[in-house]
């Protein structure tokens, strides 16, 4: 076969997968009806049920191998697709590329603020609701329909191996060493890793870095058990109260984080860098109107693209104690709850987190109560080369289908496979997708922009054709 | 009859209740079984069964009048029993004593901590252990079989009327209109409030001052939804920490109240106050082994009994907000919550807490979130004169039964109702009661010591034979 011809072979890949859209939402909306929350011990059977579904799929496609390799908790469902043998490409010019993903979801709750139920996918004003849709089960499906639908019309130009995570929502804690374990499987020239998304639908995006991750509970305990404000009101330091006192010393009054330690290993943001930042068509407006704040908070002296991408944050993502119920409770409770996270950049070290609040802690927490911190999970920052052949290569394919190039920019998320990948296997990252910013993963009415998703298929057969 | 056969009579009906113990014991168990949860409004029909109930038993003791008065929420059981007719007092003379309770019950959370089911009353070790057993049902059927009792052996010195309300634990709201409403009913001499307790077993208890009360609930509101944390740390204020921020500001590091204008009208400790508040044996060791904390807390310029009885406080009853649940979820919550309550001193008015923490709240809330403050309750501190004759009768009838005069002090809690009786009928409060400190009122395994209520009916059965 000629290049024209390959080419020709693509733009056919694309326009089969086009003929079969309706047949390909659905496939998604069977996988996103599986309740697969990680993070919840009454969802196992879920998850469970998640990684078999994929699995079962990816064989009925034309997988070469399919496996479900077990984990201390959740499967990591592994598939090789052989690449098509018309193509042009000498043999052992032929690229190996890693599709990665993970088929778990984040918790429902608040549960009252959905408008329909999470787990059955609803179809309105073109997007997808459900828990899961986005983030990143419509993800997932793309490249699972786009090799598909790639190895069906001979047109696939790399050996393709899935490595599907079903624990990525509680901080992959057995990802590092499954892949470890089992290297040869996932070794590969690249990984594609669609778990990032694009600013807005006209917007084709690429990151090149990525926010570590590192999550902790904080117990603050005071007197033995609940007591009578009345009587102990005064005399007893409540420790909701001094929970409270902690968590406000943890942030200057500039937006900055006042943990001991915490930037000394924080990688400067360089003039071509910032310049990168600036050209990122993201502006204060842009936040507002996805989150619908009138106001914006933060360090001042970094933009909201660099504060988001490339500075470290510590955050409250829950704090509970006390009567929490209807009406009144004059309690002094025994005890007080948060649990806290940080984003890292590189070049901070996730093991290095613990230290910093625990130093803060010990320096800060009063002698009238005791604390308990506990790190629930931990990942790597990643940042990687904008310009490598293969992202060179899916900028192409992104543009062909957007008509225009890609963004460059740094995720303000974790994914900490890719930081894993780096080091175990030595393999760089595409960090892309088609989740789009107000799409609310993590929040209540969690969607997939249907349409974007459509064009996401074309680009994925697009790359797969040429992957550089 | 001679002042002689009435005490006679007086010793023949303390024998008397001696010989019914286990009966008056089995009748504390029928009420305590009720769940007269008040703030619950599924337990609205239970509340309304303690009402009932206790009117029964009245009627059937010898009431020459039983009501129920329907408030907006809860009813007040109102009784009236006549003086014995062969005591010597002269007519005119027979005093009228206003019996206050209340039949309604604190919630039972965190449920998980209780040994025994709150509302299956359970003896063990001398004590009677179930929600509401201290606080306050056992005083309230202290009173009931004192009455009855004095009645059925011809002893009753005083026109006896009951004013017993089931809104107590949610701040009494309807309890002002209603004395105002009925106040022909409620009309006394002196009001018999045993809704406070006693140090210990040997220590018998009269107070002369008690604590107001106000309860707020404060939400903290920022972005229009749940976000991701990767996605939004860094550039949006987390209500969560803008509202731990806000409590933290609402103390100062010496244990003081931050809140403008928060002392403006607290009555001074003068020297005679502090002379008897150093006579009250309660230490700094007592708070310790009652509360189970290493170390005090709060105003180092006064002692606890002054902190506890003569200043005022700001308490954080609870706070909530974004993951609660088990594992992680990397969430900045669109809200965060807390029930935040003062204990108000003379002359401090609860009419102008809710200004103290609004004037707080508009001069330190950040403009990147809004709050809302809403009052759930109010009610006045509490004075009176220790030495008046019916509080010295009432201290007689207690060294009686224990052998020693009773302690002299201020409460840390609050109960309005003395406050409004006051105000509206003109009438002083004893305020005292068998509830001991230890037994956990408001908390998991709250308990009534059995041994001490027995002698309450005998104390209470010896001051209505002499109640000044």
């Amino acid at each position: 076969m000629r290049p024209d011809d390959a080419i020709q072979g693509v733009d056919g890949a694309c326009r089969a997968a086009e003929e079969r859209r309706a047949e390909h939402l659905s496939l998604l909306k069977e996988l996103v009806e599986i309740p697969s929350v990680s993070t919840d011990p009454e969802h196992a059977a879920d998850v469970a049920r998640a990684a078999s579904w994929i699995a079962a799929r990816l064989g009925e496609y034309g997988a070469t191998d399919v496996r479900l390799i077990a984990t201390a908790r959740h499967p990591v469902v592994w598939a090789e697709f052989a690449a098509s043998t018309n193509t042009d490409a000498p043999a052992g010019d032929v690229p190996t590329v890693l599709i990665y993903g993970h088929y778990d979801v984040q918790p429902v709750d608040p549960i009252n603020l959905w408008n329909t139920d999470p787990f059955t996918p609803t179809e309105r004003d073109g997007r997808l609701y459900a828990r899961g849709a986005s983030d990143m089960k419509a993800q997932v499906m793309a490249c699972v329909l786009a090799v598909k639908t790639a190895t069906e019309c001979g047109t696939l130009g790399a050996t393709v191996r899935f490595l599907l995570e079903g624990e990525e929502e509680i901080g992959s804690p057995n990802l590092a060493a499954t892949i470890e374990a089992h290297a040869d499987l996932f070794r590969a020239d690249v990984c594609l890793n669609p778990d990032t998304g694009m600013i807005d639908a006209s917007l084709p995006s690429i990151r090149y870095g990525l926010r570590g991750l590192a999550y902790f509970d904080l117990t603050v305990r005071g007197p033995s058990h609940d007591l009578h404000s009345g009587s102990f009101g005064g005399v007893v330091h409540n420790p909701l109260q001094a929970l409270c006192e902690l968590i406000a010393g943890m942030h200057t009054s500039d937006g900055s984080v006042a943990l001991p330690g915490f930037y000394d290993h924080v990688r400067p943001i360089d003039d071509a860098e910032r310049e990168r930042a600036a050209a990122v068509p993201f502006a204060e407006t842009d936040v507002k109107a996805l989150s619908g704040v009138s106001e914006l908070w933060g360090e001042t002296d970094y933009s909201p693209v660099e504060r988001i991408g490339a500075r470290p944050t510590l955050e409250v993502n829950g704090v509970w104690g006390g009567y929490t119920g209807e009406g009144s409770k004059t309690v002094i409770p025994a005890e007080a709850h948060a649990k806290l996270s940080m984003r890292l950049v590189p070049d901070q070290r996730h093991e290095d987190a613990y230290g910093y609040l625990a130093g803060y802690l010990e320096t800060h927490a009063p002698s009238t109560i005791e604390w308990e911190l506990t790190q629930l999970a931990g990942g790597p920052a990643y940042i990687c080369d904008p310009d490598s052949r293969f992202h060179r290569a899916f900028a192409a394919a992104l543009e062909t289908v957007w008509g225009r190039p890609p963004i460059l920019s740094r995720n303000g998320g974790s994914v900490p496979v890719a930081g894993d990948l780096e080091r175990l296997l030595g393999m760089p990252s595409i960090l892309t997708g088609f989740a789009l910013a107000d799409d609310r993963i993590h929040s209540p009415n969690e969607s997939q922009h249907i349409e974007n998703w459509y064009r996401g298929i074309e680009a994925l057969i697009r790359y797969l054709g040429a992957p550089g």
